[in-house]
């Protein structure tokens, strides 16, 4: 940085699930203040019309990448915000549930030696987002409404065994569970094996709630019981929310309710589950 | 609802951890369409900031309620949308984290006979928010990147011996972890049980993160190891989050990589844990 430039920042900036109306202001103010927008393509293209909803504003310079190269996403922000610019790294979601934040520490960690100080040194910020589960399971009801899980399916990111022992004791702990990346083209079996470990562990009529691509166009929810899933129900889009053995109907609504294990608490209710 | 009369809607928002900033644009407007604000009184005064910033907007009628009242509340805001007003239930955070959706389902659920049809008939919707967890993660870096979970210690929901059980669960998974209500003045105890029993399970050097009053000008971040919390750290205005074994410091950013158990994928980083 030359004497008198102003110093660079990095925000990691989480846009939500996808609708505009679920973009906090202060992640539509970064965006109106940024000089470098860098994200996964459909992600920079959400962070672009709503930086466009938002009219006048200086020119910025869009940094579209694939999907699966996100400590080169990080490192490129980080060598921009190194060069005295204000660069936004857009996620979906929350930056910080399975998206760009952890991959800029790593970056940052992991610096060739000639940047690490002044990438250690940068203005580095994490602005929180609506995370799918927490959109998903407010369009269901409240399925997330006692203690609760977070498990990436991914097992680009580690072994399948881990993800099979990290379900068998969510299920132990009764856990409700909100399952990120039930599906993709290079992983098509990975939620299959999900679902017969589920039916290891937990009842059949176990409530689930599949929510594609919610607060957008293509939204759709479905919800059924352990025993009706099918693995053609999640894919990329998905989340997967299963509640914990108190998850219940009422009407349309899915919910868990707050108070578990304690004597006369809740009353049992008659054909509030299917 | 008497012919002609516009249909009652009860809203469920999250107004997040406390800063309007933080607030989604699909929550101001709901407020601002508001007829009846109810909640837990702190609350409520947010919701009245919020709304008086927004500038012009029909009379709202504010129904402020002390805490533990949980289901009272939601009767009273149900009656209300019953009789064709808009309503909007007010939660700090997310609705759906330990929070008012449930306890509106719950109450549904248990609507006094002569309620239920007109209860289970309404148009509700819940609005998500910024949980606490996750301004606190963002604050703090990205400590919840990997698999997690969430835990309320409140002792009033559930035995103790459920939330032990839990803990130790959690900690066998080597789940990040999140609690909710640590403290309060009715259980001093319950967080000194805690850290007997994360010290149980968990090495001394783990990373925690005590977030106090996120985005407001309260707002204290402590970080330090297990084998340094100590149970004066957490209010009842603190989330408290523990990392799982790989979580790492990166300057003063804590975060949870990506990766996990896979050879080679992340370096060890020297001098990265305190």
């Amino acid at each position: 940085m030359s004497p008198g430039q102003t110093p660079g920042r990095l925000t990691v900036a989480g846009l939500g699930p996808g609708a505009l109306a679920q973009v906090t202001p202060e992640v539509a103010a970064a965006l109106q203040a940024a000089t470098d927008v860098v994200g996964y393509l459909p992600y920079v293209e959400r962070a672009r019309a709503l930086w466009q909803a938002q009219g006048q504003a200086p020119a910025v310079a869009w940094h579209a990448s694939d999907n699966r190269v996100e400590l080169d996403r990080a490192r490129q922000a980080l060598a921009l915000a190194a060069q005295a610019r204000q660069v936004v790294v857009v996620s979906s979601g929350d930056p910080g549930v399975f998206a760009m934040a952890a991959a800029v520490f790593e970056a940052i960690e992991q610096a060739p030696p000639e940047q690490a100080t002044a990438w250690q040194a940068l203005d580095v910020q994490v602005l929180p987002g609506i995370t799918a589960m927490l959109a998903a399971a407010a369009r269901a009801g409240a399925p997330l409404g006692h203690d609760f899980c977070c498990i990436n399916l991914s097992d680009n990111l580690k072994p399948w065994p881990v993800i099979a022992r990290r379900v068998q004791l969510a299920a132990e702990a009764d856990f409700a569970m909100a399952f990120y990346n039930p599906r993709s083209r290079s992983r098509p079996e990975g939620f299959v094996r999900l679902l017969a470990l589920l039916r290891a562990h937990c009842e059949p009529t176990r409530l689930m709630v599949f929510a594609r691509a919610v607060s957008t166009p293509d939204e759709a929810l479905q919800v059924c019981t352990l025993a009706e899933a099918s693995p053609d129900m999640a894919d990329m889009r998905t989340v997967v929310l299963v509640g914990n053995s108190s998850t219940r109907l009422v009407g349309r609504w899915v919910y868990t309710p707050r108070f578990y294990g304690l004597e006369g608490t809740l009353p049992a209710a008659s054909g509030s589950t299917p």
